[in-house]
């Protein structure tokens, strides 16, 4: 890319080494970033720094936060007995929008996976065993619908069961507004499988 | 966004008002950059700000660069007596990636348009003009084939004319590989129009 300046290649190049950013978009980024008021770009630049600086994991929760305890754990006027353990900060982000769930989460950053050679050990899984040793009554499990998601389920349910905690599962079916003609079968089977009484 | 901490919520806004990157892509990308190694992010947010804080404008032919004069302009090997006009930087960066031109360029910043209230004393053609006093055989109309670049493109041919240099614009027609059936009237009409002798 001689016929860019130099520091205009490096911005480019550092543009498309980030996720779903091809070279195309790489330009057009760099070229609306080049355009863009100077202070803006520092203001851009600086958020990028500080977020990576100041995040930590959250004592109690695991997800991804600036403080020692993350906003959720931090308020009183959630249901601190009841935990849904999720894959990811996103996933909890995901479910905080349906703006429906009032408990509180547990970031397990990742799934057992034995194909990528991840194990129990490898999540924050042990992290999780310990809260239950407080006041808990219910936990639900919401890891992806995937292979790694579902064998996650069934360890962590093994896992807890013995303690007497509740354990649930979020359900598996058919998505609102899905058709089912466009809709695999593992998923209708899935559908079929965890039917409710009308 | 309160269910993320506000450095990580102030990171996605940041990114989400680029250009081509929605909400989805903002959370994905502040966590891939969350997760990176510390000095990788450093690297990244200084080629940001590197970039934006030396680019400038080539003195002779406008493009976007970080030196008084472009890596093309600097280079004795090219043609300098054959200017291709474009309307911006990446225009540029697209021919250059043919590497079957030989000349230098210069950069417009933009295209005649009435209806945007752009006129010929908003872009670089002023400057263009002033080039043209020096030896110089021929000038490559390579604006876009809208409506804008059209009128741009008969705009300056007519102030050229009259000097004597010979002006010229790129072939409009179907693309390399183009199926006829999906291109539209207008490009089909000036492929026929602009047909070349066998």
């Amino acid at each position: 890319m001689d016929y860019y300046s130099s520091q205009i290649s490096k911005l480019i190049e550092e543009l498309s080494s980030l996720p779903g950013i091809g070279s195309k978009s790489a330009q057009r980024l760099a070229f609306h970033i080049l355009n863009m008021p100077i202070e803006e770009v520092r203001k851009f630049s600086s958020a990028v720094i500080e977020a990576r600086e100041n995040v930590r994991y959250c004592r109690q929760c695991y997800t991804l936060t600036d403080n020692d305890l993350c906003p959720i754990c931090r308020n009183a006027n959630r249901d601190h007995k009841t935990i849904m353990v999720v894959e990811d900060t996103r996933d909890l982000a995901a479910y905080e929008k349906t703006n429906k769930y009032e408990g509180v989460y547990h970031v397990l950053h990742g799934a057992i996976s034995p194909m990528l050679g991840i194990g129990p050990n490898d999540i924050r899984l042990k992290e999780l065993m310990q809260r239950l040793q407080e006041d808990v009554e219910e936990v639900i499990i919401a890891t992806n619908s995937s292979l790694e998601g579902e064998t996650t389920a069934m360890y962590i349910s093994k896992l807890i069961k013995p303690t007497g905690i509740k354990v649930s599962r979020i359900a598996s079916g058919v998505p609102v507004g899905g058709d089912l003609e466009y809709i695999d079968e593992m998923t209708l089977y899935r559908a079929l499988e965890g039917r409710t009484e009308l």
